[in-house]
């Protein structure tokens, strides 16, 4: 602490990430992680990138890439923004967008940096009760509100709103924004991108961490309405100007353009989570249904931070929230079919 | 525009960057970038980290780039924070350190993106004028203020206040922090880390964009009391868990070990500055004293701005801001000695 802070800084609550460790030895299912490396052609794109042409300044608007993502979702340049991960492109939605006079909703399990956002540019918000299966009920939303912010599927439980759902919500919700945050959209899930043409306040926000395997190099999307994107683009050059480099955006169009990587890759994860969903049933859990990379699981005979800390112990990480009313839950990224085995098989012996 | 803004939305004057065209053919004299490459190590840095590991997200506290960045300035990694270029580290130390109830001071003619953080984050500024020489006076900025930032040497005017000047003004301004944004300080100056074990409110703010050549990659930093640090760590933790990149971050690691590289590759610089400085002065320019990597000139026979476009004819593109009382100057990167040589030739053909 220091006497020249700005008196917001000690109203902050700031975001606490999953660890990570850089020890190999351990199996890492606590952060969401891809357990499938990117494309080749990402790889080769950042070769090809990489030399003296880094002593220059990158695109600032980072055209090129905003078109690779426009072209592969079939919408207009004019309708995206970029930015270094979604958690950039969420602090500025949230900024931007997101900051009213009434309070802006979101679920009361849901992403945890949501709060911190809030905090940080002095937005009042008001979690709104999951149902007791943990599901985001959209009737719960139809109330005076600053905006609306949820992921889907929604973290850390990854149950799924329909299409049909967030439709319903949009057409009762129009005097305000609406952000779907698909993170975890291409694990189980159809994107609301679809439906930004018909509805002016609707931000959809993605990211390439998970479903692309480069959570390492930070690219995140918003689409939505030009008048959305042009309220992101005003914040943003007034915060940085040139937010993406030049090798994450190569990187980052290669990714969008390897169309058949990307589905093998999201097959497995997606044949893996049935698996391990079912194995987990049999040690006894309860497994939400999950349309992400990750399961919920907890186990009626068996404290969840226990459980956690034994698979510590055999080096395995999961993710323990000790958050009241899901503080007996654990969120267990899907990893590959090696370490989705090696837990079950530590899980067994363990309990 | 959209009815969906937040009402700061409106009230923002987003910073304009220098052109960045990807036309090879031109000649890039307009936004301070190196001509020279970055060192060959930071390629193959790059490529060393280029892998399978880009599903794992990066480092959150860059604790690897703290240690190299703190290793080279004989510090402790607590006195420093690393951001997504210095752009964001500002941003950042605008937010966390210099929004106080009394106005920030900064120069008139001065980095054009303060007043865009100060619209971001509704703070209050004073401009403070420069000497008739376009220097930076410290008594001028002794009187009460909720900051005081600049550039050193200040940008555009290429012109450097000495560590002893940088000192007295700390002695008499101990209330509030004092920011010293050395983008270009390795071109000519001393830098004021030297300072910061002695005054807890004083932040040095240096990038690997200009002496490093590396403004394609992103890279910041900030040096000072581990107070202040922390301040800057908890607005970042409330905005991105990760903003530096895989590859971002072992390249600039790599640039930092590579002294004989950075040695060699400013020397050139600082070189051709001068032979410029004396070729510029020959054709009838005011070249004021720099020790930058651009030379800030104004003809007395020839409007700036007619110049710059019939130089642009010429495929040379200069910097030229349409800012009353420095409206006739242009700010003229040092380019590689073809480059200069070329501007020489080609000024004494227009003019």
């Amino acid at each position: 602490m220091s006497s020249f802070w700005s008196s917001l800084v000690y109203r902050l609550t700031p975001y606490v990430p999953g660890e990570q460790p850089e020890d190999n030895g351990l199996i890492k299912l606590n952060t969401n992680e891809n357990p499938y490396g990117p494309s080749p052609m990402v790889i080769k794109a950042i070769a090809d990138e990489s030399d003296d042409r880094l002593r220059l300044y990158p695109e600032p608007e980072s055209v090129s890439l905003k078109e690779a993502f426009a072209a592969y979702h079939a919408i207009s340049p004019h309708q995206v923004f970029v930015g270094n991960g979604s958690d950039e492109v969420l602090a500025h939605t949230f900024q931007a967008l997101l900051k009213q006079k009434a309070p802006v909703l979101f679920p009361n399990f849901s992403y945890s940096f949501f709060p911190s956002y809030c905090r940080l540019y002095e937005i009042e918000f008001e979690q709104v009760l999951l149902t007791d299966e943990l599901e985001i009920r959209i009737e719960d939303y139809i109330k005076p509100n600053g905006g609306i912010i949820f992921p889907n599927p929604n973290a850390p439980t990854g149950r799924l709103l329909s299409l049909d759902s967030v439709k319903a919500l949009l057409d009762k919700n129009t005097n305000s924004v609406v952000v779907v945050d698909e993170a975890y959209i291409d694990f189980g899930g159809v994107s609301a991108i679809t439906l930004i043409d018909s509805y002016p306040n609707l931000l959809v926000v993605q990211t390439l961490s998970k479903s692309r395997s480069l959570a390492g190099l930070r690219v995140g999307f918003a689409a939505g309405d030009p008048g959305l994107i042009e309220a992101l683009t005003r914040v943003k050059n007034s915060f940085n100007s040139y937010p993406l480099d030049r090798l994450a955006t190569a990187g980052a169009i290669a990714a969008l353009e390897d169309d058949e990587h990307f589905q093998f890759n999201r097959q497995q994860i997606i044949d893996s989570r049935a698996k391990l969903s079912t194995d987990l049933m049999i040690l006894g859990f309860d497994v939400l249904p999950s349309a992400a990379n990750f399961l919920f699981a907890h186990h009626p005979d068996h404290h969840a931070a226990d459980i956690a800390a034994k698979l510590r112990e055999n080096d395995i990480i999961v993710r323990h929230f000790d958050t009241p009313g899901i503080e007996n839950y654990l969120r267990i990224t899907i990893g590959n079919r090696e370490d989705c085995a090696k837990l079950v098989t530590t899980l067994n012996a363990i309990l």
